[in-house]
């Protein structure tokens, strides 16, 4: 199981992170990760986003969830609101950095479990609430 | 990670299996159990619900969500609608049965997450809609 955070800031950036590791080396995500022992989701989400953009989150409520059969995974991610501003990329990261909605790199973004939950959570805050969403992942280029 | 349903029959009963297997021989449990490789956590509270009380259920909202560090698990329900009332004991129950709310038998329910969760459902059903439900299990004795 894959875990992470959506760490928004108070001006209502979200902090992504440039991956320095395979799969997608120098793609944009959400910080995330496998679960690991001993830990709840919302310990899981929190460390990913400690270790990965070494920022500090209070993590919130589930946000979404993709089924992704053919790799035998489930992703996971939360809500989650940046405590301050001082992170930095952690060993996983090339860089770490707030986006504007209107910012984001959607054309080089790592996953689909990440773009289709920010354009999920940003249409949510747009209509002026949140409701979780669940999904399916097929394999890349079946539909 | 465990996924499970909460099949409910039109008239509002529950469907619950006594367990044939350890842990727990001889108690009332909502049907659950392990995610296989290749299927989505839908596909996987159906399955088990099929092989368990030979019953067909429509999987709809994730319910709850109980984290139990203690055990490295993820304890997930999901709503679902009890299709039509040809059910019977699979393999690993001894009896599968419908129960009103009052009927629920508190006393020899084997797990805590599924106490848990249908306390929360039959208030979240009384008070007239249904709220998804968070939550962490500390090992028995530790509160």
């Amino acid at each position: 199981m894959i875990v992470g955070a959506i760490p928004e800031w108070e001006d209502g950036r979200i902090l992504l992170c440039r991956r320095a590791i395979e799969p997608r080396h120098g793609l944009w995500t959400l910080p995330a990760g496998f679960m690991e022992n001993g830990e709840t989701t919302l310990e899981a989400a929190a460390r990913e986003t400690q270790e990965e953009a070494n920022a500090m989150v209070q993590v919130g409520d589930l946000y979404s969830l993709y089924n992704i059969p053919y790799i035998n995974q489930v992703y996971m991610l939360f809500r989650a609101r940046l405590l301050n501003l001082d992170f930095s990329p952690g060993i996983e990261s090339l860089e770490v950095k707030l986006f504007t909605e209107s910012e984001i790199p959607w054309d080089t973004m790592a996953f689909r479990a990440v773009s289709m939950t920010l354009k999920n959570y940003f249409s949510d805050r747009n209509a002026g609430s949140y409701k979780f969403h669940i999904g399916d992942l097929l394999p890349p280029g079946k539909t």
